[in-house]
């Protein structure tokens, strides 16, 4: 294997492709990279088991020469130093050559010589049928996981929780995720005709947040094979293949609540940064609850932490209520990120009953997402 | 105790004070920040019993009100809620008022009311005689500290080496720091009358690094006054009272040494960035260890890593040798934070012998400053 190669596009890959390394692996030859020249690009591989990774870099980019093949072939690299070795190298061009398990590094004056894994050893990445796929915007794609991810339950509580469930129907895609004291769910209608399809997966947070971080700054589509047990996601020069969380997820339709006595609407900023400072006293509580007071025109926002003090703060708000008053307790950090993910100029929040969930919408209703929150019981 | 402030100037000092605070003192007053206020200023105080800090807010700046004092008085608030909760003020005027031991707080429409602390049982900042003092340019203070702090021992080593040796006889100020494996000194002529003066103190790393952060960006003098045990530094309107180290500095006048049998010259920047890609292959081992050999108008830097491999790279320097060829091993990290602390185009590097410490200091000699290394015996 020889080849040279512009510094730039290389760490480009590199960097890219090693975000899904897990340094304490299991499997020593995980936290390499593995590196395969063909005639007419280099593929750069890592995995952590669950998530794989692809990154593809062509010879060629707008007729201009980015890599000087001299020579094919595959090795694997561990992935600390190396990429520290190419970030510093002083030339914007990098020599490669590899011979037996060593791996020659040449850049201006500086020479390295790295011990390499054999790359015989590097485990084959699953191959899936073509039979299913879907495509979507990477704009709404990123949309969706924005606002259904924060909600997934931490590590090591369920392990269904763990992740979004995407589930197609009647051509309504469909992203809930729950950690059981509150859900955000997401629906968007698709056009394609792939959308006759129907599907039930369980996609795990942590492929998400690569697929967020890999998207978040471009445009163009993604496009997702799918089975029974797995994706492969293509996105541009970067392939992605997870294994899926298997099980059925719980059926959340029910729980979402139809009748209200009490709603509210507010400037979501003015209600977020409300939120926010009262929830400063009640931070020794590891539930941070704050209090909500809902009166004709008025929202009063309260807090107690017995060692620290209170705070009160009220704001103006368009409310519809059936008695003079209600009153509810919940989770400030809870109603901070429902009004984050909802990303909207107002909010609409409608509450059913003292100890039931509620919701927290856009007021206009321009996307189909609710926001579904369980008060906190303080007596 | 009753006031009106400008949020901006207020969590300046606030900001500044709070960084002496330890967060575990075992003193619960301690994590608190006193409020001091008199007819015509208020004066913000932390400490962590070795070093104090006094931030003193004028009633009015350049003849606009800061501060509208109603009622004097003192309080003292627990630190962590307190700043949060100006910080995130809904507007730029915060209404204070003390009633018993809760403070109230109020900004447009929120109100907190904190529960603070017995003022009375804040300790008093101790008093100093102004008999023995010291002016210095902040500038050169601040390169003072920058150039030798880096060298002072790490926590739990020996007591005496964690601050800065500061002395002054005829007229010279020298500054000495050494952790026993390095050392780092820098001397300055002063032509200040107080500078007819003599004193020999160990100032503590962590006074320093506060000195520094506050006068990096200010110009000005800083005043230092002196006695045993103690110092107290004016700048601007902070004040800084600091317990310094007992004990006696060891002589290391002694260390420094005056024949050379081999030396060089090199471009700072090209030689900190070799040293610092061929430390890369040197990074499992502790020591960071990295060779030099230098032969006639050349340095060869190289490193072995038994399970990585191995990594070289010449320069062309400008060298006088006694040999043929000249060859040392060296902590990489240690010639790059000497590279760092001197600071100038071109350094030159000075040898007695492979086992004995040898010197770097800038090619121009343009300040007083030495850099003393220990190699490191590889066999």
């Amino acid at each position: 294997m020889k080849f040279t190669i512009e510094k730039s596009d290389f760490l480009e890959g590199l960097n890219h492709v090693a975000r899904v390394i897990a340094p304490n692996s299991l499997f020593e030859i995980l936290k390499g990279i593995k590196l395969e020249l063909s005639s007419n690009n280099l593929v750069l591989k890592a995995s952590d088991s669950l998530v794989s990774v692809e990154f593809i870099i062509d010879a060629y980019k707008d007729d201009k020469e980015i890599i000087t093949i001299e020579e094919e072939g595959q090795v694997v690299l561990p992935s600390r130093n190396f990429i520290e070795i190419i970030r510093k190298a002083p030339t914007n061009l990098i020599e490669f050559e590899s011979t037996d398990s060593f791996i020659k590094i040449h850049s201006g004056k500086s020479e390295f010589n790295i011990k390499g894994y054999d790359a015989m050893e590097y485990p084959e990445f699953p191959v899936i049928s073509r039979e299913n796929s879907l495509k979507l915007e990477a704009t709404v794609f990123n949309d969706i996981i924005r606002e259904t991810v924060f909600c997934t339950a931490p590590n090591d509580q369920r392990p269904i929780l763990e992740g979004v469930n995407f589930s197609l129907k009647n051509k309504i895609l469909t992203a809930t995720a729950t950690d059981s004291y509150r859900l955000s769910r997401r629906q968007v209608v698709l056009n394609d005709e792939d959308a006759e399809k129907e599907f039930n997966l369980i996609i795990p947070r942590k492929a998400l947040t690569y697929f967020q971080r890999m998207i978040e700054t471009g445009g163009d589509e993604v496009e997702i094979f799918y089975e029974n047990n797995r994706i492969v996601l293509y996105y541009q020069n970067v392939v992605y293949t997870v294994l899926l969380i298997s099980g059925n997820y719980p059926n959340t339709e029910k729980l979402i609540p139809t009748m209200f006595e009490c709603s509210f609407t507010a400037n979501s900023r003015e209600f977020f940064n409300a939120v926010d400072r009262i929830s400063l006293m009640s931070r020794e509580d590891k539930d941070d609850i704050i209090k909500l007071v809902v009166t004709e025109g008025n929202l009063e926002i309260s807090s107690q932490a017995k060692d620290l003090g209170s705070a009160v703060e009220e704001l103006q708000v368009n409310s519809k209520l059936e008695d003079d008053s209600f009153e509810i307790s919940v989770s400030g950090k809870y109603l901070k990120d429902a009004v984050s993910a909802i990303a909207s100029e107002e909010i609409v929040i409608k509450f059913s009953g003292e100890l039931t969930a509620f919701i927290v919408q856009p007021s206009d209703y321009h996307r189909d997402i609710i926001e579904l929150i369980l008060p906190v019981r303080t007596y």
